[in-house]
């Protein structure tokens, strides 16, 4: 009998699913798209019928043993979906519930980045190290932060949101309604800004410019881009330094398609972050690219909380 | 027969240590001041000598079943004291080890500020709390950060050093060689800095003022004074509400000098905490006062620890 835990991961744009077993092999895939489901329950309904269906046509040699969810703002302890900006259900969603009453096993739900930081450490660069923090530079600035193997919840299970630690006072206007905050900066959005601050020329041009297209200059060698990769990364790397004074960690993972830009993004992030380190800390935290394939991570994410539950 | 445990506390000017029950009374206390002692093995016979002795005298009816040591740079996994600036023995220290073969029980030996906040854990307002942050406001900023019950010790048992988060880039210079540290801000000496940055004229008396005269200066209506605790609580409530988006506690403690001013410390600190944190912690975070006794707290935390392991 082969095991198999469902990973489920649920965007504003993708809701991406799929049936994992424990080595990581993604053995069933499928997404569908958010727009198409106008209310939770419906979502967990369809999703869950096209996971049994994908079980059934397994055969008998499969068994689905649980299930993982992962969500912007989701709280598990409470397996809710909890005042998600860039989701159309809001309130408070209990979709943990709906999820497990649908697929009949038992379900984790975690915030994206917090699975993710799980898929990081069951399937990817993390398996060997117990204290890490776990950073996806998306859209957002999402983290995980994990002590001694565990990850960190905190009272209300809403710790890890280093992407709203208020860097610059009075900085740039941030969606949670205070301004300054990291991921004004230091994410994919954030870089599109520093970039037409400091290019006033292609203002006009602006719904066209994301991360990529500043990747791309940079590549081709226009010193913008490159300054606004090493703006980001300065104040990255400012950013991870002070983190370590929490959790002291032994490596900072990042991902996400900021941190796909190598070089430009990692030499002054490591640069920044070295320069601005505690002595105690300095030459003994890595800053290391995630070792997820992109397109698998969030599906290896959620399901990899499955594993993990299991194994602790 | 009675248990009691050792808590050793030790600073630059003097080294406390007493017996303490498993309520926390503490039976015996005693000091010594630092500069009688040369080498830090003498400092382990001394002690250890004058700690038998008592056992001794208090007869048979008690055992002495463990000791716990509180030291500025501590590192609880070796055992050491590591290039501590403030002590006079230079380098790394097996401290730990000196003590546990001249007393002849399980010596724990770990930071001053996470020993005082396994007494505020053991003994004081954190008994029912599983995530909590606690801070000392002395000379410099201490911390220690608790998550699930559990000390954040981290890959190097280096955590909690929220004192040298840069708070303000090429800010004020720190003594850990960088600038803008939260300790040279928000602290003992940090306010020093400040009032004698607002009050020119009193500069040329600068050797008498401490946190204790800027208190007093403060009761008796002195505005620069006031703004003074004013601008330390701004940046201390800045600091407190970023660190809520590392591990989500359920309260902070201050402790120390500073934290004895009441008011004056603690409402511009809660006011620039609730304006600045994210909404998801709003309300829900409390900002207390220390609940140990100043004078029985570095004995009573130093003891605590030897509690907490027998707990866990």
């Amino acid at each position: 009998m082969i095991r198999l835990a469902a990973g489920i991961d649920i965007g504003g744009t993708n809701i991406a699913f799929g049936l994992v077993d424990d080595a990581g092999k993604i053995r069933i895939r499928d997404s569908i798209k958010t727009q198409t489901i106008s209310e939770a329950p419906q979502l967990a309904e369809t999703v869950s019928q096209q996971i049994l269906a994908a079980m059934k046509n397994m055969g008998n040699d499969f068994e689905l043993i649980g299930a993982g969810i992962g969500v912007p703002n989701g709280n598990r302890e409470r397996g809710t979906i909890e005042f998600a900006p860039n989701l159309k259900w809001k309130g408070v969603i209990p979709l943990a519930k709906y999820f497990s009453d649908a697929l009949n096993v038992k379900t984790i739900l975690d915030n994206d980045a917090n699975a993710a930081a799980f898929g990081e450490m069951i399937y990817g660069g993390a398996k060997e190290i117990k204290d890490f923090i776990f950073i996806t530079l998306g859209t957002g600035l999402g983290s995980g932060i994990v002590v001694n193997g565990k990850m960190v919840y905190g009272h209300q299970s809403f710790a890890g949101e280093i992407g709203h630690v208020v860097l610059i006072p009075d900085g740039r206007q941030c969606g949670c309604g205070r301004k300054g905050c990291v991921e004004t900066y230091c994410s994919a959005s954030g870089i599109v800004k520093t970039y037409l601050e400091k290019n006033t020329e292609i203002r006009n041009q602006k719904s066209e410019i994301d991360a990529r297209y500043i990747f791309e200059k940079a590549r081709q060698g226009e010193q913008v881009a490159i300054d606004s990769f090493n703006y980001t990364g300065e104040l990255l790397g400012l950013v991870l330094a002070n983190s370590c004074a929490y959790t002291n960690p032994e490596a900072i993972f990042l991902f996400g398609g900021l941190a796909n830009a190598g070089d430009f993004i990692f030499k002054p992030t490591i640069e920044s972050f070295e320069k601005n380190l505690l002595n105690i800390y300095k030459g003994k935290v890595k800053i290391l690219p995630s070792q997820l394939n992109e397109t698998d991570a969030a599906i290896l994410g959620a399901a990899s909380m499955v594993w993990e539950e299991e194994k602790s």
